[in-house]
């Protein structure tokens, strides 16, 4: 789901306050924090496993779980097609689609900085709603935390959530073999690319938005069509598309090769790689995964992922094979190959 | 379990590295955060479910479950009795605990500021790894994250956590009647005044330590044992104990009558209050919990409560009654009555 502040901004308004910024007694666990939370914000996640007044939340659920946590300390918190509410709930649901499983409950945690508007806040509660709307999941449990001016930067979000394995999900590095093909759902580098572009120093002028949405429909799909034949996934959010297949060649202890020409890429995400001197296989990604198939079935599970909105431009990347064990080798649009090796440290820091 | 320096330093060493202090590209998600992680920290933590390479562990567990977050953002993250790190492991234990689960499984999210010492990374994960074995919970998901100088305060830590509900747990404010006793597991107002005696500009000369401890033992025997007489449990964190029977007053609508002179506080915990001009009951604490109980098990309760190290000073402070519904009243040592009312915001910030 995409930020229509818009929409948002008729459909839940900001209740009237008798505060507009955020001060450290709203981190208190005193009347100050039952102020900010009991002014809407229970009632834009309301849902009945909600915790308002307890420690945690209580539930039950079936079957094989996946648990997973990501903290969120994205600058600038508002950056073209999104905002940082709704990437810690996307962000969260992916690393649990990647697990194989559906997700469905999340905690919310924010540690604020002193001096946050009201509209700031209040914008990105309300983007985690309606995240975690559109993505069937439920907000269940949370804290909040305010920290002095200089000692946070606006705001940071940490989500955990809770999801059910697939029943079909084999998922695992032990799952993957030589031959198997690499399937990358949609084109690389858009979220990097959007955040660098009003990044404080280096703005250009582009209209490239985040790719930061839900990908468990989709992963539900192929699971539920092709269940074993997908051997492993994974999203490749910071490090890009050359961490994950590295990080894949490692653990596998396999080679990894890919085509150049085949790797989507927008040409307006091109054209900022190419302004910045980066390259699009290091730049991370908030909507996109990587899935290791069987190679029988690749077109197919291809095929198919096409069919969803995020995997309208999936495309067959590469395979893995025996050669070159825990490598990752490109073969460039002219015909020269190299090695792609794991990035050292971040072109930029904070993208999610 | 309280931080014994010298013991956890003797068994498990420091790894000796080529970087000494953490920097922006630890928290790249590239081969400086592997680096990082990979040296020692996933062989501290390391357990069957730990997800050293995936997005997110993967278990079964039977029954009603509970899921709680916490961030932690105290200032100074090294305290009289603890650190940051064990403060983070039993806060998250202790809401598990106050919802009747016995803890399970912990996510561990770390927001570290650029310039944090490796001794200190390192300590404060020694001190994750011995609370959370202490304590017979699993570490089995993580984040790294690290924000540049001044954007953050040296590290913040969230910890989710799951567990299973004690089959014989009841525990809701709609359990609670009036007649109900009050119970208090502990010496109020030590954990934070222990802070306050290190906070900068504040020092004053005390051996008082933190009572951060794990608190989940006491309540499974109280439950074992007693069960469905046991109504509702809550831990005096921020606003310490008097928010928390206000709360408890509020979600109940009923009134809550203590006794001042039942509420145990160490002599030296009472010296600090008074020289800061702080009333105990509105000092945050980490080791203890209220339980509010069955008036005729109330003494029986009391008694198997003093048998568990953190329950030695347990006492009855009060009951639940018709009369004042959703206010506190304290009978004062000396007889007079006053209303407890919910602090508004913190005595000073960052407690936790």
């Amino acid at each position: 789901m995409k930020s229509d502040k818009i929409k948002m901004n008729l459909q839940c308004p900001m209740p009237k306050l008798d505060f507009d910024i955020i001060t450290l007694g709203h981190g208190s666990g005193g009347l100050l924090t039952n102020k900010l939370l009991e002014t809407g914000v229970f009632d834009l996640l309301k849902n009945d496993l909600l915790d308002e007044h307890m420690d945690g939340a209580r539930f039950s659920l079936d079957g094989p779980l996946a648990f997973s946590t990501d903290s969120y300390v994205i600058t600038p918190v508002f950056f073209p097609g999104g905002n940082i509410g709704e990437l810690a709930v996307n962000g969260t649901i992916n690393d649990l689609a990647m697990c194989g499983a559906r997700p469905r409950y999340l905690s919310l945690a924010l540690i604020i900085e002193e001096g946050l508007s009201m509209r700031a806040f209040w914008d990105i509660i309300v983007s985690v709603k309606f995240a975690a709307e559109a993505a069937g999941v439920l907000v269940v449990t949370g804290d909040t935390k305010v920290v002095e001016r200089g000692k946070g930067d606006h705001i940071f979000i940490n989500t955990s959530g809770i999801g059910q394995v697939h029943p079909d999900a084999r998922l695992g590095a032990n799952c993957v073999k030589a031959g198997d093909k690499i399937i990358l759902s949609g084109p690389v580098a858009t979220h990097g690319i959007a955040i660098m572009s009003v990044r404080e120093g280096l703005e250009f002028e582009t209209d490239i938005e985040s790719d930061t949405c839900a990908l468990h429909f989709a992963v539900e799909t192929l699971l539920d069509r092709f269940g074993p034949a997908v051997h492993l996934m994974r999203d490749p959010t910071r490090g890009g598309v050359a961490m994950v297949l590295n990080e894949i060649a490692r653990d596998c202890r396999l080679g990894v090769d890919i085509l150049e020409k085949n790797i989507p890429v927008l040409d307006a995400v091109q054209g900022g790689c190419e302004l910045l001197g980066l390259d699009p296989l290091y730049v991370a990604n908030e909507g996109v995964f990587i899935a290791i198939v069987e190679a029988a079935k690749a077109d197919e599970i291809l095929q198919t992922l096409r069919t969803d909105p995020c995997g309208a431009h999936a495309a067959i990347i590469g395979e893995v094979v025996e050669a070159h064990p825990r490598q990752v080798v490109l073969q460039s649009k002219i015909g020269g190959k190299r090695v792609v090796n794991m990035p050292l440290g971040e072109q930029l820091p904070r993208i999610c």
